[in-house]
């Protein structure tokens, strides 16, 4: 069993994931290590999921050759900006994510069942897909790195382009970089408490 | 503009988030104060969503009169420990956000007509009110709780018995405490970086 810490992380943690964290438009030039990539994934694979079905599916586009394949499916506001970052995630989720419930919830394989119907699996995928897009965000930040998630894009576009004939199926994208003040806006206000939340 | 720190967070704050982090289905029965539930949201808010549109609802239940109105609508499996954790969190999202997005989104207040198809909305909300309630996690989890998140319930009758006659729907279900090793498995396995991930 895994040593728990159970301490709050330091303040200063807080401020890179939450507090002064921001949406970046602009990421200095420098390339992102296909290491740095693999150990993105390897935080956030970590994070829960409904039946442990992972059924997020990420696609890192780090050459300029695959960022020409995504442009062309970008609104025209977010075009510049995609071709420019050091990487952009494809955050997609497989609708056949149940297929590998055997091998993820092993003691109860016939959990894959509860996905049959495709409604059912698209809910799963696009929630719990959601949810890994997420970690990953999370997961970027605590590296160092900053995120530019856009959700102004083609998704048939981006479909057909990168996963013609599969199960899979894009959700949003994310720039992922080391982020630059070019084009950051003032920071928008939130909700307050009042407003989002009721303790009942 | 706020100070960027761009170095990673401590190896044991990675391990607080991600590494060591489980799902757990037992807690220390001691209340969280009310001050910890509102500092959740002030973290969690800084999140991002699309057109900042901040979809997501908290609702946190931290009484037994408001367990009790939750544990009906939960699968058996998961009925005993929302009953004995000490806050489940209804992960819930708002259709009708975009009556919001004048204050939210002031510089371009007409997105709001973006969100105006129900499907558009419906799409956005299940989004990025699920990706709110990963970053509620995440936050639960940098101050040293511990989560124990379910898809295990009837989302019409938490809709019914919380949200009557509102534009919220339940998403799903989540408890908040400090998890104890009472009826915690085995952790399970992820999908290896090459069945999840492709580097284009």
């Amino acid at each position: 069993m895994t040593e728990r810490t159970r301490t709050a992380l330091p303040a200063a943690s807080l401020d890179t994931l939450f507090r002064t964290a921001r949406t970046y438009n602009a990421f200095e030039p420098a390339q992102i290590a296909g290491e740095v990539v693999r150990e993105l994934y390897e935080l956030a694979k970590w994070g829960p999921t409904a039946t442990n079905s992972n059924p997020a599916r990420f696609v890192f586009l780090t050459t300029p050759e695959a960022r020409a394949r995504l442009s062309p499916h970008m609104s025209s506001a977010n075009r510049a900006r995609t071709l420019a970052a050091p990487v952009n995630v494809i955050m997609a989720y497989d609708l056949n994510f149940a297929e590998k419930i055997p091998f993820l919830f092993p003691h109860k394989p016939e959990a894959a069942a509860w996905f049959a119907r495709p409604e059912a699996a698209q809910e799963a995928a696009f929630r719990n897909g959601s949810l890994q897009a997420a970690y990953l965000m999370m997961a970027a930040r605590s590296l160092g790195l900053d995120c530019g998630p856009m959700s102004g894009f083609d998704p048939q576009g981006v479909n057909d382009e990168f996963f013609k004939d599969t199960s899979l199926r894009a959700n949003f994208i994310c720039n992922i970089g080391h982020g630059t003040e070019e084009n950051l806006f003032p920071r928008l206000p939130r909700l307050p408490f009042e407003e989002a939340c009721q303790i009942l």
